[in-house]
């Protein structure tokens, strides 16, 4: 049994509970970051904990956790060697339900687990995904790593249903994301694209340093939205997100993108992905 | 202290805790009704479990909880004579964090409260709301009545700070709802105009009541969505939903609506409404 950090107590998994009036259960009002663990360490911190200060201060979450320290303790308790560290922040359990928060203000409720999984070993890495496109429906402040996940949920559940690994999300015909990591291609000139960083899109911790690495390696990054149409032809697509690192797309809506295997940019920015995480 | 219930149990509000991996609390898998109690009775209840078993549907909620029975108990053990009476239902809390609920399923999680509020007395209906108009940012699925609030908290604590009661949306220069509550007005001609019910806004149950209440004075209604010159040019605006049933605005973005005050219309079909709650 996992031991889960609540509100600064280390217990049982099975024990850490929440009030029923929490503001992340009946409101969606919470934030939440994903960190890669290798080598028994977590990987990325400085930008995860710029961006939860941006999803805070968007969601109107106060919070000064030492995270930091929370997280090393609660991977050497659970001696997790790789896999991921997940942690929320919520706007706390007033005493009553309340779209307004009280103003005097109410303790965040904060809580954090770690999950067991392969990140370098992963079969996906060598077949790629098969995703399917799917309307975008998520709310207008997606550049916020918030709880608000139904959408998400919903889109990847309908892509199990239909027999594919997930979904990609388009919105007026334009790729935003899959339905929780980055989405990106090679284009038919050989040019990554990416997504810009506004409201439609998370800011990626793991999509920074993609781009760099692209960058390294001599390739050119355009950070615009691309069209379906630009998939299509794109020679290489694949995505990026703190779980699992970088995985090609081999298939789109059952059409192959570029010689429909994994591809070989894509293994390479990968491989120096990881590299870069184990010396980080 | 109130009585809540949770998954069968009646509990001390203190001890009604869900798991740190509910699927409410972490994807914002949740979907809930609120009814209003008046001499001690839940009113609307055939409208509210018509808009429950939808709400499920598009989220992929399982769950046959005898709810009149609980929410009955509730009010009795609570003493409740007038308010409203809260229940949600989530995706449950399975082993562990995944988009994806398990194949085979995983007991949804369900809570119940009571909220001892006035409903008929209330200075909001002689004074009126003033409200502001603030941009739509809220996810597709809005016809279902689910959890993912955030939008509709910050919307509302952005109009407290501006010292306005509420904030009505606005998506292309076109009203969507209040935050928490369906927006209608008379306009200039004196016809009643309410936007249709599709997937951009709550389908109301007090709505249903009002727009057949309007029709039985004689009030032509038209459902469809009205513009920002429509409702600054309407004889008077008002919202309706199950907390506060029938609220007339005053005022929007510091402009009067009408003559400043409650429309006498309005003022009729809160008292309508109340009274039919009272015979129901």
């Amino acid at each position: 049994m996992r031991t889960v950090w609540l509100n600064g107590e280390f217990l049982p998994e099975d024990q850490a509970k929440v009030s029923v009036f929490d503001r992340g259960l009946l409101f969606a009002q919470g934030v939440y970051e994903v960190s890669p663990v290798l080598d028994g360490k977590f990987r990325n911190w400085p930008h995860h904990a710029a961006r939860l200060e941006r999803s805070k201060a968007l969601t109107r979450i106060s919070d000064d956790t030492d995270w930091p320290t929370v997280l090393a303790q609660l991977i050497e308790r659970n001696n997790l060697t790789e896999g991921r560290v997940y942690l929320q922040i919520t706007g706390g359990a007033p005493a009553d339900r309340d779209f307004l928060a009280p103003v005097e203000g109410v303790p965040a409720t904060r809580f954090a687990f770690t999950q067991d999984a392969p990140l370098v070993d992963l079969p996906k890495a060598e077949t790629g995904l098969k995703v399917m496109l799917h309307p975008e429906g998520r709310w207008a402040i997606r550049s916020a790593k918030t709880t608000q996940l139904l959408y998400a949920v919903l889109a990847k559940e309908a892509a199990r249903d239909a027999g594919y690994d997930d979904a990609w999300l388009v919105d007026n015909g334009m790729v935003t994301e899959q339905t929780s990591a980055n989405a990106h291609i090679i284009d038919a000139r050989g040019v990554l694209v990416s997504h810009p960083v506004d409201h439609g899109v998370l800011p990626g911790v793991t999509r920074i340093c993609v781009l760099e690495i692209a960058r390294d390696m001599g390739i050119e990054v355009e950070e615009r939205a691309f069209s379906t149409e630009e998939l299509f032809a794109a020679r290489e697509a694949f995505v990026s997100a703190a779980g699992s690192l970088v995985l090609p797309v081999s298939e789109v809506d059952g059409r192959p993108i570029g010689n429909g295997g994994p591809g070989v940019l894509t293994a390479e920015i990968r491989r120096r992905y990881i590299a870069r995480l184990r010396s980080s």
